[in-house]
Formats: structure tokens, C-alpha cells, sequence
């Protein structure tokens, strides 16, 4: 497994690259990555670059019902399914040296670094280089995404002449004329409506096809030379798709030349009238007066303000300290809770792979971190955007054959629609229903806001419920509720029968509803009387339920003493994976998908998710039977797989699994573990790092040799203070501050001290 | 369950349609559909046709790799697909009346009759119409594609006004620029390299893409007024892709104006060197000059040589006697065995759905027909077909995980790389590698040909054997060897564990291959030795093969006495087929997929399939009980398995059974049971039909009362005689000439007579 550890500087608070290796430019362009929860934008270069490169700027929510093509189609398929979209380019800055163009593909790169300062939120790039007709420059660009204003990203762009006085043609643009990477076919995504230039700026306004996602591209310029301020040539619209602003200028050995480009997105809001044009002039006029430096300090205050409530602190381990930095910087550049429309893509800003942005990585891994470090609002928002889809959930479940109310939540979606066409996901990986059904939990266990099921998650709750009443089938061969057919979280496995994880949740969802509806109807009935009405139930619909949740089959194998992932799972060879040759990993980009299938190997938790979620149904004894069998076969090859692995051996005192596997999940991107790095980075996965200090590290309460399991952890987070060793070094934290608002203060800090090795 | 029976007129020889539906145009278009073996046309009009319509003319074995569009890929599949291609229009005639043109679709249709003449190859279609202009016409088509001259189609076009003088212009065309009906997305598949226009006929060279096939359309023409020649207006190229023929003529009230059009494809091969152009020189140099009635002449008398050797005489329900007679009609125009490099298109020439040409089809269901009705030659071809293809199967078992030379025929293929492109079929559809070794042992169990395995068919033996080996595992739980992860033929299951079929066979190729080794090893030491060589042989392989044999699992229900289609089918709910609603059926036109697989619905035989091919194996009984638990769960919508069903239910007397599952797999087309006809015919069920009374009915002995089971069908048939009831009337089977050279001679045609009712 070539893995990359170590390409990056190890620092606590930044990310450096000192090399320029043009095979590694879409990976780094992942990793450097910004963004603001709004819109968000790979590391591109400003400049022309023809090499190899995955050019990427995207808009929170807007997206494209691409036409669903299959090998063969299957009644119940998504007609369309939502793709992420590349977002016109508002960062272009075209250069050219006494005739050539800039182009670190072509010149002779000298020195090269960029830095990502996760602290101030600031992306850094600093070149030295030597054009082919001999010119050689030092070039420094800062760029960065305004946390406080939505729709302003800010790039400084300087160019130092080193070795000779030069001519520069410098032409910042904008384009609308940009194409999907991960697209098999060629369709166009936007239709440009209009482009319009000012004198202050330009802006091109372009709708997307089909989906009408009206979005104002735009961008205003100033240009020093030496600090002086320079008249700009006039703007030019270039052609149909591309707005530019030329300046040459001749510049002399030792002098720099520096433009200043603000721009970003503005998208259509329906509570929003003014014209696109207008609010894009409104910002122009508020921050194209600021200095450069000015905005940067705007930016790095607002930074301050969320890791003074979400920095988790490591000592003595700086590798472990920047991983986590990492995870929490992006899950706070990917969504902000501010807009209840939008949701966590697996990609966040970062790619395009897995069109739609909402899995059940929401609920199952980010909800968590959202619940803990922001307002509740922010979590409860999370809740509200399935809510809101329960039509459409309930409309796909009927296109799949059930009724009477039951909803089947898509798989991946953006507005409630499926967007997902494989019918081994989209039509059998139902444990998403369950995942979001507990989610549900998690947040009223720890806000104890009862209201929200009172008010909505109810709802949600019923229809989920309805949906495995009718989805359990009754063996006779078994004497037992069943549930053929589906998909669990190891996705290694297809269609496959009795999904322990997956009855186990089923089940779950009945009983937890079930106790729902009588709290509701024994102490608020009105509420009751209202949710019967619209929900249409009969108290009769828990005969069937109170069947299945007492007689569900769970499979279980005595000689193991381990439940079993599925029937038939002691079939296999029991392999594992310390067998496997290091050429076969991981084995989806090496093994041919139905030996993939056959085998013993797991893609992530399956079994062992269900002992995560429901850590109180189950002794120590059960768990470590459990782990100690499932981990073995566990490849990890899902990014959400190693931090609930590592949250359990926490659990179970396996201090070295522990810390393994956590610096496995955290340095994911950053030691790029699964070989995809660029395609993007795994922003929900990011959120099960920080799950694995949280319930995991956090769960350990060890004195001296003393191993206390900590059960159901959130509700004693509000006092707990303790220290824990790690690999032989001790492990401090400090939960203490936590304070009662469910956010934490900057004094709350979860504090992490590694002593020695 | 929408059928339509008795749309077409019921008649021994002829299918006949005596209304103009538009909404059926596509489905007569597949009924009606002629070829040669060679080349074949869907029944399109030759006129202009505006309305709703299903354009298709096909060469055989010309494909375009198109490229595998998924939604989400997986090691191991192909890259490309062969997509079966549409190919240019050489039938077209388009025609106007006093400047109107001639489009069924706009006109008053006043009458409209068309019909097959499938004992003398002959298409034919009469319309009596009235023009918006006024002008009333009858038009008389006569078609057929020649089954002497592999590229030679006539068309008459005969035109007669009714009720005005009028003025015609008609222009016969070719024409290269056509697209694929079955495809996602919008590629061309067709590049012209040049047309030709000589005094006689024009002709169009294009080239398939990346494949280069190289195809000369072409055609010529003659005009007749009343008889007597016209001298035709020059011959006009149109376009890029089209070269006319333009005539314009007054005509007289109560006169008839023909045209006589030949033309059709001629594909370069490697061994001939002559060039395309002048090819159809010769071709129109010989046949121009013969009169239309003269050429059909040739044609009638080529038909009458197939139906001399392979007539099915049914006497006593036309129904019946039109079915099988269209049957083998259609197979003889799909196939004629002569070019080594063809082979038998699900779909023949009436349709390009399914891509590429060859299924396990070809093997299991097609060979007999093709070995008792032609010569030898002709199913050796067949298999032949495989054995070249050896190479490319041993590169696809590489390419999911296998080694050491064993071989993963592909599942639908035109060239030995494989065509499919979904994961549950492409790796897992593996039973198709044991039909095909039963085809070699089917071969040679009648044709005593045993010269075949040693010269080539042990080495496709051996291959497939490996795989085998290499594909069980041994399960500790079960103590037994199994299959994991597989699609039976039933392929409304997927992924499944121990397919009892597919384990079935597994087994029997162990089995069969070593005896095969064993006997070249001991009689031909000569040919042991080059083929051991060659495929790296060695027997220490038996070790492995033995150790499987003995210890198969073979799943198997103590309390149903039945054998298991697969792990876990009775944790289904056995519900029957005849509880289902009709709106539900075809389930595969109403169900999600899901809701199809954890169904316990049968899409076609799959343990019965088993019983079909090794009825040798088992008791009547075991038969008996196997075929009551399965047929009530069997949908049938697989166009492959009424035909099994109905031979095993007459191997178990149930006449009625029998009877009825024969007219639903013979009128399958027919009657459009499967309600897919526009999409084309069923051409390899179409065999299957065929073997519904060679190895059904003709099996059947029934003296009084008695039934006797008439195993080993093959060794016996020479000397047969005997009398069967069906539905309480006298079925005669005579197969008692069937002669030594194992083809039918014209006396020993099969007849069966059905008395009374």
C-alpha cells in the first residue's frame, strides 16, 4: 500500500508543501482546499497551468439533475440524479512575461511552497521560477474565503522581478465556460445569461440547465506597482463566457507588482429580491476599499472565534495535533449551520465524486461534532432538512412498493429526490433509514429539546417505522422476522440476507418510536391528537411492530459466540487481513468486484457500528468477542471505518489500536491512506476523527491499570476531567468547562498531553 | 397481464396483419423481420414513415465497441461493450404524389394487409390509402432478403392510382446516416469513406468506428410503367450520407408504376481481396437483369430446401403449426452456419437490444436444433466459435482474480471479450461456462464425434474446469465445498451462496473434463501429450478436482424434499405465482428490483434447468416433487423457460402442462407475452420451442393409461414411432426416417396431429 506520509510538513497549525511535483498538483489541490460552508475552491493555480490538474469551484446547494444512465435499468431508479457542479472560475489571473505565458507546467520552478494556515484560514503559495525566454520571478499569492461574507473570497497576487526588467501582461477574469470532472458524458451544466461590465467590476450571471440555480459570478481588481496604485485598462469581455481586465506594465529587475482581486458567488434566494448585479456591487463597494491586509484580519478574527470554541489540543504528538486541526479547520469550512438548505457532502468544497451532498455520514458520524461545538440550532437544523424531505421519502419508499407512509430516505440526495443508481445502495442499503431515525436520539438525549420530536422528528419517526414493519418479512423455515435483501455499512457485501447491523437497527427504530408515541400520547395530547390526524396511525400498527421486535432474527454464532454479519457469513474463508500481499490493497482499486464480494473482507464497521451506536446494549465481553473477531477482517478501505474502530478499542482499552487507527482516520487525507486524494478529501469522515478522541479517548477513564468502560457518554460530558495514557504516554483531557449551552467556551478546550514516547 | 393473442390471422404458413395500428407499427416491424444469416431488415416501411417506428437493418457480426457507461465502476469490467449496430437504409423508396409525400402515418389508410410467407421467404405488404390531395392509391411491396446470395435484398414497389391521373416522383435511396435505437447516448457509429455512382447503381462505402468494419451499401433500380421499362433519371448524391435515384412520371388512373429495387450489404473480409465496388458490380451485373419473379422463383426454392430437412407438421391446431413453423423460420434466417465467425443473436436481426451476439443461449438451448437440422458441420461451427475465443476467456478469468489458465467465457460477446457491463451478470453469471462444456458433451453424444474433444474441445474442457476448482471454496462451517456469490440463470436472483445449478454443473464439468483426460490420456497418448503441453497440464490437478467432487454442497431441504435454489430460499415467503395480481406482472415491468429479488418469483428454470440437462441424474420422483415446489413460483419472463418447463412436464405426463407452456413459448412473439415484441423477436427461446417437441412431446411414450419416461433422448431417436394425447386429443409423433447423417431428410419430417379437441 503506497501511502504518502510525511510529503507534508508536520506543523500544529499548518500545512506546508515545499516541493513542486507536477504528478502530486490534484492531490495537493485537495488538500489545500478553502471554503466558508457557502462555496469553496481547490487549490488551482490563479495562473494558466497546463498540466495535469482537477480544476474545482463549487456553490453550497447548487447542483444539476444529471439523466441517471445504467448497463440496464431497474423500475425504481432515479430518473436524474444530482451532481455536484463545478462553479464558474472566479479566480483566473492570466500572466504573461514579455510574451509568455506563466505556466509552472512549462517553466523551470526553482522553489515552490504553499501553506495552508488552518489558524487564520489562509491559503499561501510562494514560486521562484524561470520562464523559457530566460525571466526569472518570485511569485507570492495569499488567498483566502471570507468567513463573515458569504460571497467574497480575496487573492493577493505578487510578482517580483528578480534577474531582469520585464513586461507583464496581468488579466484577472472570470469564466463561466468550465466542465465537470467527474462527468462520463458532455453535457454543458450552465447557460450564460448575461455578462456585465462596469467600471468597478465585472460579473457574468449564468443559470444552471434544468435546475434554474441563478448564480452571479464576479470580481473586482486592483492593481500596485511598488505600493502605488496603477489605472487599470479598461475591462473587456473576452468572449461569450469569459469577462477579463488587461493591464501591461513594464516593471523593472527588483520591483513587485501586486494585484489585489476580490470575487466570489452570489446565488438567487427567493427571500432576496435585489438583483444579482446589485448585491454583487454592494459588496464590491463595502470591500474593494479595504486593504488587502485589512480583510486578512477580518478573516483571522473570525477563525479565532471557532477554534476558540472547537480546538481539541494535543501535546507531544504533532502529527496526531495537526490531523486533528485538520478535520475540525474543514468541517467547519464545509458547513456553518447558517443555511438549514444545505448539508455535509462526503466531498465538502474539496471534489465532485458521489454527486449529492447528503448521506447518512450526516447523522451516523457529523452530527455530533455540530451538536457539541455550535449553537444548537445549528444541529437541530440538521434534523429539520430530513424532516422537511419526509415527503419525498415517502413518495420514494412507494415507488419501491411500500405504502400506507412508510419512507425510505434516499441514499444520497440533495432535495429529498434519490440520487443514487446502483440498486445494491439505492434500493437495499436501508440502514441509512436507521441511522437517521437515531440521530434523532442522539440530539434529544443530549439537548434533552423533547419538543423536536413532539413538534416534527415524530414524524419522522413513524414513517421510518412503517417502512421496516413492512420491510421484515416472517420465515417459517426460521420461525422469525427476517429482512432479505439489502446492503449493510460494508458495502464489501451486496444484497445479502439477515444484516445483523441492520435488523438490529430495524428493531431499534420500532421499539424507540414505539416509546415515542406513548410518551406523546400519555403527556401531550394534543400533540398526539394532531400527529394521529396527519400521520394517519392506528394504535393497532404496534401488533405488528411488538411481533418483530420480539422475534427478530439476529444471526448469532454459538461456536464464535460473535453475532454474524450476515447468513451465510462463516461461508467464507476466514482470512485476515495481515494476509493479504500489500499489492492487493486497497483490494476495490485491485480485486474484481465479486471477489471483493465472496471474500471475508470488510470494507468498515458493519457489526461493529451497531456496538458503537448502541454501547449499552452490550457487556465488555460481548464487545471484545465482537471486535476482537470482526477487526481481524476490517480493511478500513471506507474512510468512516477507522474512527469507530478506534472510538470501540478505546472502549475496550486497546490504548495501541486506539492511537493507531486514530492517526489512521485523522491523517486520512493527509498521508492520503486510501489512494483517492485527488478526488478530494473525506469531509464526513473527518467528523469520526473527531469522534474517536471525543467518545473514544474521551471514554477512557483509566487510573493507574484500571480500565472503566464509560457508557453513554454525553450525558456526563458536562464534568468529567481526567487523564489517559496513550502508547505508553499519558493522555490528559479536560472536559470540564464544557459549559451548558452545549458549546464550548474558549476556556473548554479539550486538552490532550502526550508525554514522552 | 396484456397479451395479444389472435392479432395476427391464425394460418399454417402465413402470419398475417389485416389493420394499420400505429401504436403497433413497431411490433409488426419485429414479426415481419427477414434475414438471411447474413444481413436482416425489421419489416420498415421503404417509404417515408413520420410516426412512431423502430428503424433496423443489421449485418451479421458487425459491432461497435461502445464505451461502458456505469454508475459506478468496478475492477474488472469491460471496457467496452459490443453493441449490436444498426446499418445503412437500402430499402428506402421515398415517394411523392403531386408533390405530397407518401407517409402512412398522414394519409387516410383504407386498407392495410401485410403478410410473411414464411414457406417461400417472402414479405409482403398491400395498402389502399387516400392522400390528403385527393389521390387514392393501392401499393403492393413484395420483400425478401436472398437466402442463395448472402447480399442481395429485392424490393417490388408497385403503385396504382385509383382514382386520378397523378404525378409520381420516386426516389430510391441508400442512406449511411442512421443511429442505434438502443443507445444511452448519441454517438455515431458510422463514418463514410465514399460514395459511388456508377450508370448502374450507386454505392456507399462507410466504416464502423474503432472497429473498421468496412460495408458497401448498395442498389439499383428499375422502373416499369405499366410493364414496359423507363428509362430513370440520373442517379443524384443528396448528401454527405445519401445517394438517390429520382424518377418523377405522370401516371394514368387505373395504371400501375413498379420499381424494381435490389440491394443490401457487402462487408470486406480479409480473405477476399476484390474490391466492395466492384463485389456489387458483380452482384447487380447478375441480377439486374432477372425479373423480380424470377428472382423469387430462386427464393422459394431455397426455402423449400430448408423446410424439406427441418418442417414440424402439426395437424389439428393451426395455432400450434403457425408457432413452430415461425420458430424455425426465424432461426434459419438468424443463422445459417456457413461463416465460422457468426453465431446466434438473442435477438437475431429483428432488434439491437442485449449488445453483442453470444449467450449461453447458443449452447443450452440453440445446438440441437442446429444439430438435427443441418449437417454436421454447422453445430461444430458452434462450437468452434468458443474454442477460438479460448484465449480471450482465460484474459477475462485473469482479469477478475484467476490463474493458472483458467477460463470465464463471457457472458454475451461478439468477439471473445466480453459485452456486459453489470457486476450481478458480468462475474457473477458464471454458470454459462458449464453450458458450455455440456455442449461438447451434448455434440458428441450424438454425433459420436469424440475427434472434436481431442482436437480442441479438452482444451476448453480443461480451462473451464480450472476455473472451477479455483471458484469453490471450502466452507468450514459446512464442512463442504461451495460457490460463493453467483447469479443462476434465475436472474431475478443475485449474488447469491451455492446456486444449486451452478453448483450443479461445477461439479459435472470436474467430473466430465477428468473422464475426458483420462480417455485421451489412455487411447490418444499422442494427442495427451501435445495438448498437456500446451495447456501446462498436470495431474496432480485431479487432487484438487476429486476432492471437490466428493464433497460438493449441494443445498437440499429434508422437510420439502426438494433441492434448494440457492442458501436461505426458504426464508422467503412461498408465495405463488397465481396469487399475484395481473397489474403486477410482468414483475419485471412493475417491482423495483429489490422487491424482485427478496421475492421468491422464479424469472425462469433454474433448479429445473438442472433436471433438464442431467435428467439422467435423477428419479422421476425427485423430479416430480421438484418441479411441483418450483413451477408455482415460476414467472416465466424469461423468453428461455416455458420451454423447459413444458419438456419436463411432458417427461412427467402432465399433458395439459405441457401443451400449454408449448404454445406460451412458441407464440411467445406471437402473442407478445413478455409485452417487449417492439423491441425485436426472441430468437435463441425460439430453439427452445423447437426443443419443447423434439425432446418434450417426442419424449413422451404414452401407450393407454402409461406414461413412460423416455430418458437420453438423442441415442433413441432413430428409430421412433409412436402416439401421444394432448389436451385429450391423438398427438402422432413419426420420427422414425430421421437418417443416419443426422439431418432430416424431406421424409422424415416431424408430424404430429392433433385430433379433435
Amino acid at each position: 500500500m503506497k501511502k504518502t506520509n510525511n510529503y507534508f510538513v508536520v506543523d500544529p497549525w499548518k500545512i506546508v508543501e515545499t516541493k513542486f511535483d507536477k504528478n502530486r498538483v490534484k492531490y495537493s489541490e485537495s488538500i489545500f482546499s478553502i471554503g466558508n460552508g457557502y462555496m469553496g475552491q481547490r487549490a488551482n493555480f490563479e495562473e494558466d497551468y497546463s498540466g495535469d490538474t482537477f480544476q474545482g469551484s463549487y456553490i453550497g446547494g447548487v447542483y444539476y439533475p444529471d439523466k441517471t444512465k445504467v448497463g440496464w435499468w431497474k423500475i425504481g431508479y432515479p430518473e436524474y440524479f444530482a451532481k455536484v457542479l463545478n462553479a464558474p472560475n472566479w479566480i483566473g489571473v492570466s500572466i504573461k512575461v514579455n510574451e509568455e505565458s506563466l505556466d509552472l507546467n512549462k517553466c523551470n520552478v526553482k522553489n515552490f511552497q504553499r501553506e495552508l494556515d488552518m489558524q487564520k484560514g489562509v491559503y499561501k503559495r510562494k514560486v521562484q521560477l524561470i520562464l523559457k525566454n530566460g525571466i526569472e520571478l518570485s511569485v507570492e499569492v495569499t488567498r483566502f474565503i471570507s468567513l463573515n461574507e458569504n460571497s467574497l473570497g480575496a487573492i493577493e497576487y505578487k510578482i517580483l522581478a528578480i534577474n531582469n526588467n520585464c513586461q507583464i501582461l496581468i488579466e484577472p477574469y472570470i469564466d463561466s465556460n468550465i466542465i465537470n470532472e467527474d462527468s462520463n458524458w458532455d453535457d454543458s451544466f450552465w447557460k450564460i445569461e448575461s455578462l456585465k461590465k462596469t467600471k468597478l467590476f465585472s460579473a457574468i450571471i449564468s443559470k444552471t440547465n434544468k435546475t434554474k440555480f441563478e448564480v452571479c459570478t464576479y470580481m473586482a481588481n486592483k492593481l500596485f506597482y511598488e505600493k502605488k496604485a496603477v489605472d487599470p485598462l479598461p475591462i473587456s469581455i473576452k468572449s461569450k463566457s469569459k469577462i477579463s481586465q488587461s493591464f501591461k506594465i513594464n516593471i523593472k529587475k527588483g520591483k513587485i507588482l501586486t494585484l489585489n482581486k476580490i470575487g466570489g458567488y452570489i446565488k438567487a434566494k427567493e427571500n432576496i429580491s435585489k438583483n444579482l448585479i446589485d448585491q454583487a456591487k454592494e459588496i464590491v463597494d463595502k470591500y474593494l476599499k479595504f486593504d488587502f491586509d485589512d480583510l486578512l484580519k477580518i478573516q483571522i478574527e473570525s477563525w479565532k472565534k471557532i477554534w476558540d470554541v472547537s480546538d481539541v489540543k494535543i501535546d507531544g504528538d504533532v502529527n496526531a495535533q495537526q490531523a486533528i486541526r485538520f478535520n475540525i479547520f474543514h468541517l467547519n469550512q464545509t458547513y456553518s449551520g447558517k443555511d438549514p438548505e444545505l448539508n455535509i457532502g462526503p466531498k465538502g468544497f474539496t471534489g465532485e465524486k458521489y454527486g449529492g451532498s447528503t448521506y447518512w455520514d450526516t447523522e451516523a458520524f457529523c452530527l455530533p461534532f455540530y451538536m457539541l461545538t455550535k449553537k444548537q440550532s445549528v444541529s437541530k437544523n440538521l434534523l429539520k432538512y430530513r424532516y422537511f424531505q419526509l415527503d419525498k421519502a415517502i413518495e420514494n419508499a412507494k415507488k419501491l412498493g411500500f405504502d400506507k407512509g412508510a419512507a425510505l430516505f434516499p441514499m444520497v440526495t440533495m432535495n429529498g429526490e434519490e440520487c443514487h443508481n446502483e440498486w445494491e445502495i439505492t434500493f437495499e442499503e436501508i440502514h441509512r433509514n436507521g441511522a437517521i431515525a437515531y440521530a434523532i436520539y442522539n440530539y434529544v438525549r443530549f439537548t434533552n429539546d423533547f419538543n423536536y420530536i413532539n413538534e416534527m422528528g415524530i414524524e419522522v419517526l413513524i414513517a421510518i417505522s412503517r417502512f421496516w414493519a413492512q420491510r421484515f418479512s416472517f420465515s417459517n423455515d426460521k420461525n422469525k422476522y427476517v429482512i432479505l435483501g439489502v446492503t449493510g455499512p460494508n458495502e464489501y457485501e451486496n444484497n445479502v440476507n439477515n444484516n445483523w447491523y441492520t435488523n438490529y437497527i430495524a428493531r431499534w427504530c420500532l421499539i424507540f418510536t414505539k416509546k415515542q408515541i406513548i410518551k406523546i400520547q400519555n403527556f401531550y395530547p394534543n400533540d398526539f391528537s394532531r400527529i394521529a390526524k396527519k400521520t394517519n396511525w392506528n394504535l393497532n400498527e404496534f401488533k405488528l411492530w411488538d411481533k418483530i421486535i420480539k422475534n427478530t432474527y439476529l444471526p448469532y454464532s454459538n461456536e464464535k459466540e460473535v453475532f454474524l454479519q450476515q447468513d451465510g457469513f462463516l461461508d467464507k474463508e476466514l482470512i485476515k487481513a495481515n494476509k493479504l500481499k500489500l499489492t492487493d490493497r486497497p483490494i476495490n482499486q485491485n480485486w474484481s468486484w465479486d471477489r471483493i464480494l465472496r471474500s471475508v473482507f470488510i470494507k468498515q464497521a458493519d457489526v461493529l457500528q451497531g456496538f458503537y451506536f448502541f454501547s449499552e446494549d452490550f457487556s465488555l465481553d460481548e464487545l471484545k468477542k465482537n471486535y476482537e473477531f470482526y477487526e481481524p477482517f476490517t480493511l478500513h478501505e471506507s474512510s468512516l471505518s477507522p474512527s469507530i474502530h478506534s472510538i470501540l478499542s478505546s472502549r475496550l482499552g486497546l490504548i495501541d489500536d486506539a492511537y493507531h487507527l486514530y492517526l489512521q482516520t485523522s491523517r486520512l487525507d493527509l498521508d492520503d491512506y486510501n489512494q483517492e486524494l485527488d478526488e478530494g478529501l473525506h469531509i464526513t469522515s473527518m467528523a469520526g476523527t473527531w469522534l474517536a478522541i471525543i467518545e473514544g479517548f474521551a471514554g477512557m477513564k483509566i487510573n493507574d491499570d484500571t480500565i472503566h468502560f464509560k457508557n453513554n457518554l454525553p450525558d456526563k460530558w458536562k464534568s468529567l476531567s481526567f487523564k489517559i495514557y496513550v502508547r505508553g504516554s499519558l493522555l490528559q483531557i479536560n472536559l470540564s468547562k464544557i459549559h451548558n449551552n452545549y458549546i464550548w467556551e474558549d476556556k473548554s478546550t479539550l486538552k490532550i498531553i502526550i508525554k514522552g514516547k
